[in-house]
Formats: C-alpha cells, structure tokens, sequence
C-alpha cells in the first residue's frame, strides 16, 4: 500500500523546535529565517529530509513557507490548506493567508527598517527573492547555511534510491538525440543549468526514486551547446545505469556541481522561475554572462512523442480496467457501509492488481459529503469518514512505467439531491465543451479556459482553481508550461497532455469534479473548414461518469450525444479488460441516456 | 449627406510627390524619412492638414505607415487595406504587410548601418520609437521637422471648428469634480499630460468638430495635482464656451504646450502609448522625472455614469427606430434594384430624419456579396455594385448628442443558401453566447473572447478581428481600454460599452458580421448563487436579426429563446417609435421561430 492515513506530525513539536531556532537565529545575528517546503528542486513532493517545514511546525501541506522571527513565526499556507494548518500547528505560528499577503509584505510589517532576514540560497528561487526584495524595502536578506539542518538532531539522509533506464521503446527517442537537439537551441548560451529532475530525467531517459510519487532521480546538470551532459548526482546512484548514459554523458559528483559552473564559459543559461539563488550568485561572482529563459527541456517535454503518447494510451486503459473494477464494487455497497480509507484502500488494490503500478501519483483524495468541498482533501485516521448517503469525490491516479494517469469521478451514495444533480450537470457541461474544442493553432490555456466554466457562470458558480494541468510521461502528474488555466499563457500544442477538470464545491456540504485526461492533436479536416491549422483534444482517459448526477433537461443534444458516444467507447475499450460481472455492471451504466 | 463615395485620392499624385520628398531627405541629409498615417493625437481620423500619407501615396486607409527611401518606398499596411492599397498608390511605392513585417525590420534590410532615418517628433509615440529602436540596430533614428509638410504648397490650415459644452444632463458628472478627483490619484506625480482629444473632452465636458466622424477638440492639456488644468489650444476655438471651463481651467495658446511642460515640477506621468515623442523629449531635457503610466483619464472615461447609460439607451432606440425603417425599406426592394451607395444613402437619411444626427460614427459598411467579405469595405462610385442575391452585410452608426451607436446586420436578399444560413447561425450562436454570459467580476475581455467563437471553431471557422471593442459617449466609436479580444487585458467594469460582433468571411463570396452594443452591468442576484460578485451584459441595441438565415437546427433551445426575447424586445420598444407600416413589418420579421 503506498498511501498511509497516519498524522504525520504534532502540533506539541513545533514550539520546542522552534524555539531552538530561535537561539540558533540570535547566535548568527538574524532577526528572522525563512523556512519554504521547496527543496533545491522545488518539486511538489520532498525527500524527509528536505520536510524542514513539517518538522518544524508541524504542517503537512504540499506547498508554503515559514518565517521565523523573534516574537512570532509566520506559517504562509494557500486555499487549500487554510483548514488544515489550524490543527496542524501549535500557536505560537501565525497562520498567514498566502499568495494573497506575501512574504515580503509580512515581514516588512513585523520587523523595523535594518533587520537582517536569512534564508538558505538552495531553497529560493531567484524569481522568489527578486520579489521578495521588492516588498521587503530596508530589510536585509542574508544568504545563510540552513538554520534548521543545524538544530535537526536525527534529520535523514539523502535519498539514495539507484536510478534506472527509461528505455527508448517508452520515450521514443534516445536521449542522445534529446541531447544533440536541444545543444543546437542554446544559442547565444553555450550552457544551461539544469535544476529540475523531471527535465534531466527527461532528458537522460531515465528514473528514479528519490521522492515519493514521482519517478524522480535528484540531480543537477550542465547542458553543453557542445552537445555533452555533465550530470551532478551521487555516483552509486547511477551504478546500475550500466553503460546507458554514454560518453557524452558525464557524472560528476554533486558537490562539485557549483565549482563546475563556475567555471563555464558564458552566456550561461538558466530559469529565474526555477534556478536557485545560490546557482545565480555563484555565476554572477564567476562574472559569467547570464541569459533567463525557460528551461529548455521544458517544451519539448510536454509534447510527448508518438511512442509516449501511445504509451498513456496504454496505461489510461489500464487504469480504466482497475476504475471500472473500482466502481463496480463501490456501487454494489450499501450507502453507509464504507470509510473514506476502504475506498481508498480498494482503489489502490485495484491498480495494484494490475501487476504494473509503481506508485501512485498523487495521494488519493476520496471526500465523502463535505469533504468533498476540500479541493485536496486527504483522508486521515482522524478525518476518516463514513461515505453516507450523498457525494464522493475520488480524484486519484497511477504511475505506470508507460504513463502517468489522474482521474477524478464524483459519485452519488444513494438517491442524489436536486441541488447536486443541477451542479454536478453543470460541470460536466464544462468537462464536455472543453473535451470538444477545436481552435486555431497558437491559442494558449487561458484563451480555452471560460469555455469549462461558462455553464456555471451562469447559476451564479464557478471553482476557485484552473480548469487543467500538464501531465507527465511517467513523470510529474502535474507538469508545466502548459495548463488550462487564466494562467495558461503557453501555446497548446500536439501531444502536449493536460488534464480537464472543472468543478464545484459548496464548502460544508459537498464537492463535484469531474477529471479526464486530454491530449493536444492535429484537428482532422472538415469538409467546410477555412481555418487552415486547428487542433482538438483526444480523451484518455475512459471511465464511466454516473449518469444517476445527469439532469439531461439541463444537457443539449450534443452535449447529450457526447456524453452517450464517450460511455460506448468506455463500454468498448474497457468492457473486454474486465471480468464478466464488471462488464455487464459497466454495460448497464453506460447505457445511453 | 456625411458620406461621400469619391475616390479621394489618385496613383499618380504619388511619383512627383516622392521625387520631391526625397529630394528634401537628400538636402537634409537623411537617407529616410516615415509618415505615419497619425496626427499628434493618434486619432483614427485625421484632419485634412494631417493627412500626410494620403497626400503623399495615395494610399487612404485609417492606418499605416510609408518609409521613403532614396531608392524605394514601403508602404505599410495591415490585413483590411492589403487589396485596397494595391489600387490606391503607384509602384514606386511597395506595399509591406504590416504589422507581420514590422517597420524597423524592413528599413534594416534596405539601407546598411549608419543610415539615417529621419521622423516627426509629434507624429510618433514612445511606444513605437522604442519599438523601432530595438529594430533597426545601428541606423540612426533622427527628430526633424515634418518634411511632407515642407513640400505640401496648399497643406490645408488646422482645423478651426469651435468647440462646444457636452451638458451635465448628458454627461452626468460635472467637469470640476472629475478633474478634482482624478487630480488626487495622480501621486506621486504632480501632473499628467494628456495628449488624447477623447481624454481632454471627456475631462472638460466638451466636444468639437475638428475631424470627421468623431466629436473631438484637437488639444493637449496638463492636469496638475492642485485640481487645475491646463488646456492648449487655439483660443478662438473655445471663445464660445464662455465661463463653461472655469477658473480651474486655464487655456493657453497651443504653441506655449512644450515650454509650459519644461517649466513643470516633475514627477510627471506620461502614457506611452499615446504620448508624442517631443513630449517625452521636452520632459527629458528638462530633467523632470518621468512616471508611465496609462492616461489617467481613460479607466473612468471608459465606465460610463448613469446619465450616459440613459443617452445610450435613448441614442439605441432612436438609432434602433431608424434601422427598423431602413431594413423595412431594404425588405422590400426586389433583388438587384439597388446599389451599395442607395443602401448607404438610405440608412443615413433615414438616421437623419431622426433630426438629431450629429454625424454618423464613421463610414457605413455595405458589401454586398463579396463586398460584405472585406471587414472594412467603403463603397465608391467605382466599387459601388448591384446588391444582387445574396447577402448584404451594413455595419453602420450615429453619433447623438446623448450616444455613440454602431451596428451590423447582415441580411438576405432572396433566398440564402444553405452555407450561408449555417454560418449565419454560427455567427449568431457566437453572438448570442457572449450577449448571455455572466461572469465573475476581475475578468477581461481575453477571458470572454473565446465563447463567441467557439460555435465557429467547431466547424473550422473563425474571424479574423477581435469580438468587441469599447465605445465612447459621443465620442469615438472605438475607444479603449476595454476590449472583448484576445488583447483585452483590463478587467470589465460596469458601465463599460462594448460591441459584440462576431462575423465569418468567405473570401470572394460573401461576409457576415451581426454586431450589437452590450453595457457591463453588475448581474442579478441568483437564488443559488455562490459567487457573490458577478458581472453581466445588457443589450443597448435593438433591431431585426434575419430569421430567413437562421438556420433553427443548429440553435439550442436557450438559445433560440434568446432571440425570440430579443425580438419581442424590439417589437415592444422599436415598435411604438416607427409608423404603422413599418410597425407591422417589425411584428412579421419579429416573429417567434
């Protein structure tokens, strides 16, 4: 079982640990220290080590930033978090409404002018200390070694997990041509920095298991325009590659990583939105040239080839088997006979027993009634609940070695009521209009985004988050640049993947989301068409969505048509990949409505 | 009679003329000179005196640019004026397509490093300079003295047209508490420039006459952070006004513009995007501190007080009874009995004989058949054609003293084939998308654009304009910053007028736009809503949509019972305004589908 329902953590922990820093602060002559959840790769999950912030405050969540000062501390949590981070931490941390009030503006609220702040180069990006210079007026911002690795007695290790080969018949293109291409874009830079694993896993055509949920390998690289990799990783890490990497690949031990690049002849490039403090400073005192531009891997590594795409394909079947087994089952108990752990429990024994699933990709967020309402919610011995008569939200997904799913089905306990069946068709309004959209060739996610949610605008509703994410290739379930959102502002193109997910969410009653998966194809001629390039959307992801939520009076025809055409292909591609009793249950919920 | 069919200008005026402007380049040492279509306000209609590049090329399209070269000439224009310019100027002359090749690009390609390229500091903004700078590399870019206006024997004087008071019980708010209030956000400048005519008007309360089609004194003004103003201007021009400024106001002769602005205590905010080069220039040898910002009068300017909406709604109705009589006319003519110019000349006079027209907002469109498909045709006597079967599209409006109006409807004469019926109706479906949608407030117009397009894009199709653009109170009938497209980036607000007309064009065929005006209004509460700030639109024009091209399968239910509301709303406001024979048209073509 991946997934464990424990508290990870103790509101008790924190004031000591706190107060420890507190010396360690005045020893150094800090008035204050900034403590993020980010690691030096500021992924979504972090090794244990890297957890400074659960530690020591005691919060779990996924993303935010402590800062400590000599009176108080400030924890800096977003929408998501604003519930939990009161059970989660003692009071002596204040629990500050984040992005809307920054760290900047905080702090230069709580100390006077010619305070000293420190805060460790590795943890910040360089685009997250230009703002926060911005706010912060007189207030110095030091560059320290971390406060809490100091006070951390028994802090883990390293991860150390060996690396291993994500063979060419996965990606569909050997990395030395990854490499060879991409050195002939870097122009006028003769190098990146490379800080983040999923583009040098990526690139290199290979994993790991550093974090969980995520196949990443922690490393750092050097991209040469000569078309060589320097590869910054603890070499035991990458024994088992055998002779994989080849000769243009070079490992070279992580503690070099900073010596190396200072020694790189420039322009050097890096990306501001990723790039750690400490990787500017140590070029800019090598007085090398800097260029900031996105990360080069980024593009090409959101349009999946021909191989990866057939790939998900492959693996979104899979998954489907396992969903359609899921459901089956939850359907056939009796309203008030399970928690929110059985279902979570189950489903990951459904993907498990497809003998492929190597982890989860994010962990299972099944919110039953009110729960639902908690757009992350993640189920606890303590929040554990039973799933009454209502809605459940079961938004989850697998990492296979061939795909990366995430899928999200919302489902009615016993008879729904009015009130949920009109919002749960009004989303899946805004889930069909955007799994039918074609559009000119160079619209972003932003120009697509109102279609998902117009449906809902007009009741009065909408949802607080984007309409989609990127997905990753047996990689991050959530991956840049592109994204169905207001913030979408990169152009959508072939095999880029993106989830599709509206919703809504009545906090303290229940939550609706609906999730596919869509991926970025060519549109197919039409016989009229005068727009010369168009592009649509491919569904993935194939499970049923429960027609007992559907007010068909609120569907048009061919929303209605749709939605009958999607639940034959799940009765046709999935119906032959389970056992009988699964597939007449799936027969019978996907009739047409 | 406002509209005149001419052709303004002739090819070969174009070869003598540029002989002798480059014979001033040569006395003057340049290697280049540009003439912009623009006048110092940046107005899309220039004075006679203004129009240089007309004078000079031929060329009469509302916006471009010539570069003349020693050994050639480009002129510059974009995607409406790419067939007419081909008619309008001789070959010495090279039609660019603009702005895909942008000015700079094209001068570095023609004239080598250490040219010099000379410019009129009034004609050119900071924007474009700075544009233009980044460029054209190592080529010189000089101020000098407008050397068309040097060869130019019989250049028409200023305009002189006096200037007149726009009422407090048609502006709703008196000229003394605007500029006392927007003189408090100024901080921390001391004063703005404003350069903008439609910006001066609006502040002041007043209007002139010294361009076509568009209300507007021809001024510069400085608002000062004490609450007064300075006009420049010729004095004569605004001697009837009598005590209308006040004492607040001081007028000074436009000639004392730039050493007033030398003389000023800085900061002092300039928008970029509208302020003449000289200004910057003038400001910058003086050493005063420079703050860009957006004009501080276009945001309030653009949200329209109650009083306007009432003209608005005043000037539609009247507008809306003169385009029932027209296309009650129109009906009845039998195909082939008429020309674009009787269709023009009608629809004016029938706007005339409302007895308070000021003047139409700009040249009414009238294309018929493959006329309709170029988006800005004007007919003249040597376009003029038969408006045969088919379809007619007129995009038309009136300038009142309480309203700006514009308006398209396109309609059929005789029987409409079916392609064009199914894209009438996509077109409508986009229209009628965008005039139903409600939203939450923050948003802009990019975030709307799609949903009036997406009808299209689900057959291949598409327009090539932005949905919407804002609309001035008798003032210019394109006015920013609002915008229904993807450059729309400031949030919608109510009182914001904005139109919404999406189109199709079949090159060669035929064109279909349907355009109505919609205000930004705070929406209706709804029993269920949860968001509690929403916006919405509501419609201020009101006049038949061809039913005969509607084609009824394609419409939803909603949909079709929004063009049957919409047409009992004409029928029930336009009907009592018109006389019976066209009140009983109206209930025909009014009719429920």
């Amino acid at each position: 079982m991946f997934q464990s329902f424990s508290e990870p953590s103790h509101p008790e922990q924190g004031p000591p640990r706190l107060a420890a820093l507190r010396q360690v602060m005045a020893d150094e002559g800090l008035d204050g220290f900034i403590i993020p959840r980010a690691d030096a790769h500021q992924g979504e999950y972090v090794a244990p080590r890297d957890d400074r912030l659960s530690w020591l405050t005691g919060f779990t969540g996924s993303a935010g930033f402590c800062v400590a000062l000599a009176e108080s501390a400030g924890i800096f949590v977003d929408g998501r978090y604003r519930v939990q981070v009161r059970s989660q931490v003692a009071d002596v941390f204040t629990p500050v409404d984040w992005p809307e009030t920054t760290l900047g503006a905080w702090i230069a609220k709580q100390v006077p002018a010619g305070s000293v702040i420190g805060f460790d180069p590795w943890l910040m990006t360089l685009d997250q200390l230009r703002d926060l210079k911005k706010q912060v007026g007189d207030i110095e911002l030091r560059r320290v070694s971390n406060l809490v690795d100091r006070i951390w007695d028994d802090q883990p290790k390293p991860p150390a997990a060996p690396a291993f080969v994500q063979p060419v018949s996965l990606t569909g293109k050997a990395h030395g041509e990854k490499i060879t291409r991409l050195a002939q874009t870097l122009e006028p830079a003769t190098a990146a920095v490379l800080t983040l694993p999923d583009s040098i896993c990526w690139l290199l055509n290979i994993r790991g298991n550093d974090v969980p949920r995520t196949p990443f390998l922690h490393a750092f690289a050097v991209l040469h325009d000569s078309g060589e990799v320097t590869l910054f990783v603890d070499e035991q890490k990458v024994a088992n590659l055998g002779d994989h990497l080849g000769s243009n690949v070079r490992v070279a031990p992580v503690d070099t990583f900073l010596s190396v690049i200072a020694s790189l002849n420039g322009p050097v490039l890096i990306d501001p939105a990723s790039c750690p403090v400490i990787v500017a400073d140590t070029l800019e005192t090598a007085r090398i040239e800097l260029i900031e531009a996105r990360d080069p891997c980024a593009l090409p590594k959101a349009s999946k080839t021909d191989v990866e795409l057939d790939g998900a394909r492959a693996a979104h079947l899979r998954d489907g088997a396992a969903m359609a087994r899921f459901l089956g089952w939850l359907d056939s108990q009796p309203a008030g006979s399970l928690t929110e752990i059985d279902v979570v429990t189950r489903l990951e024994q459904e993907r498990a027993e497809t003998g492929q699933l190597r982890d989860i990709s994010f962990d299972t967020i099944a919110g039953a009634g009110e729960h639902g309402a908690i757009v992350h919610y993640r189920v606890t011995e303590s929040s554990n609940r039973k799933v009454e008569h209502g809605l459940l939200l079961v938004d989850s997904g697998g990492q296979y070695v061939d795909g990366t799913t995430d899928i999200t089905r919302t489902v009615a306990i016993g008879q729904p009521r009015d009130e949920e069946r009109r919002a749960f068709t009004l989303v899946l309004k805004g889930m069909i209009a955007m799994s039918r959209v074609r559009w000119p060739k160079g619209l972003a996610g932003r120009d697509l985004d109102a279609l998902a949610r117009v449906a809902l605008w007009e009741h009065g509703m909408d949802y607080g988050h984007g309409t989609g994410h990127g997905v990753g290739s047996y990689l991050s379930v959530h991956e840049g640049p592109q994204r169905l959102a207001r913030t979408g502002t990169v152009p959508l193109a072939p095999g880029m993947i993106l989830s599709n997910e509206p919703g809504f969410y009545k906090p303290g009653a229940f939550g609706i989301r609906i999730e596919n998966l869509l991926v970025v194809q060519e549109a197919p001629a039409l016989p009229d068409q005068t727009v010369p390039d168009m592009l649509c959307f491919e569904t993935l992801t194939f499970a049923p969505i429960d027609t007992s939520l559907v007010d068909t009076e609120l569907l048009t025809r061919v929303e209605r048509d749709w939605l009958n055409a999607y639940h034959a292909d799940v009765q046709s591609r999935i119906g032959p990949l389970v056992d009988r009793d699964v597939a007449s249950w799936l027969t019978r919920v996907c009739a047409p409505i």
